[in-house]
């Protein structure tokens, strides 16, 4: 198997680079073939601009869906941009390995899908979700938080944790992955947590790690995440269900 | 009243644009002050890193939320950050203006989050939510997305909007902002919408720039979004109805 992790994270020594390690030494260790998209350290622009593209289609006014439709087809993505595709093109599985940031992956991880996950090259209105571009391959988020778990639950201070990833979870689903469950390590701060001595972090840091190497060799085991797909849907995109419902109500 | 307009689009020329003129011009006739933060336009940087903070707290290890306290506390926080912190502290009002990009704002926005939302200066694990820094004042999303607004309900192909939107929406409430219903421009494409005429396409696009206007002028009379507050949780950050019906629990 070969893999690829996405890791958005500026600070090499911070705990979201010692988790990237941490796949990349479980998945080699089980014998499977790693690359690493490290977008901080290598530059990447997560803004979406018209400056990327060197050829436009339309050089007076940028159109961000019509300009990648364009440079798919004539070959003239941008050269980060094109790294990238051809990364999760060799890739099975892919980790992409993030902080919780305002309630989603940081700016870094968002401007990645902006800018890769490109119109036309990557998806059609016919080449989406459960019949999208990288359907057989799998993904799935390694996500740090400062908070505690507690606060994560429905209605919880922090924010329920299923919904704060859904939408990037359904991203993934859009491009054809199969989703598996996030692995998300709770109370992570980078100068201890709360009143927890610095041995005790220390000791949970460290659990955290054999659990995430733990959960990365059984990863075949893991049920995906469910979403509705072309089956469900009419070509006006309503669910099935839903419209049923709609026209039997009052 | 004073408002500002965190705009959010690569292209002058683009419908985004075209609203939030919309909005500065509807402003500006009723009367109030308009500022305008053009992230694009301004070169804002969306990734937070450590080479924006000029006096670390910690040369060697950058963490994100403990040099936002450290520049916050000592006042040598980015200018670029100081000057968007100075526009929200005079607004009484704050729209803003993106388009749905993967599932939530384009990484531009999701990086004024992660930078300007500085920790320590305007926030605290006391001054979060319904005792936030900027409690009083009101915010909301003028939001355009190309597919139509059918594929955007419950289990919709789009994902249903309510959804989509909830994290952004979080994070305002979370800084205290009074978080009023977004406004939604559907099937905005750059070169008209499917098989429409370009003539029928641009009479939808002067629709919505009238349908948003109007909608400005009535702002006073949106009851705003609805979430938890400090009333509803314990010190845990767990709702207490959840942990009541946990504690019910077999």
């Amino acid at each position: 198997m070969q893999a690829l992790i996405v890791h958005s994270h500026p600070e090499p020594k911070s705990f979201n680079a010692a988790l990237k390690d941490v796949t990349l030494q479980t998945l080699q260790g089980l014998g499977h073939g790693v690359q690493v998209s490290d977008l901080y350290a290598e530059g990447f622009d997560p803004a979406e601009k018209g400056s990327h593209y060197a050829r436009r289609a339309d050089p007076d006014v940028f159109a961000a869906l019509a300009e990648q439709r364009h440079a798919s087809k004539t070959d003239t993505l941008p050269a980060d941009v094109r790294r990238e595709i051809a990364r999760l093109e060799q890739a099975d599985l892919v980790v992409l390995q993030f902080p919780l940031w305002w309630h989603g992956p940081p700016a870094m991880l968002k401007g990645w899908l902006d800018r890769v996950f490109v119109s036309g090259g990557l998806y059609t209105s016919s080449m989406r979700y459960d019949r999208g571009y990288f359907r057989g391959k799998r993904a799935l988020l390694s996500v740090t938080t400062g908070a505690p778990e507690e606060v994560f639950g429905p209605n919880g201070r922090g924010g329920d944790m299923e919904r704060l990833l859904w939408p990037l979870h359904y991203s993934l689903y859009y491009m054809g992955f199969t989703v598996l469950p996030p692995f998300v390590a709770y109370g992570i701060q980078g100068h201890g947590y709360g009143n927890q001595e610095e041995s005790q972090f220390r000791a949970h840091l460290e659990q955290i790690k054999r659990d995430w190497a733990e959960r990365l060799a059984v990863l075949e085991q893991s049920t995906p995440l469910a979403f509705p797909g072309w089956n469900d849907w009419g070509e006006d995109g309503l669910a099935t269900a839903d419209r049923a419902a709609e026209a039997a109500a009052p």
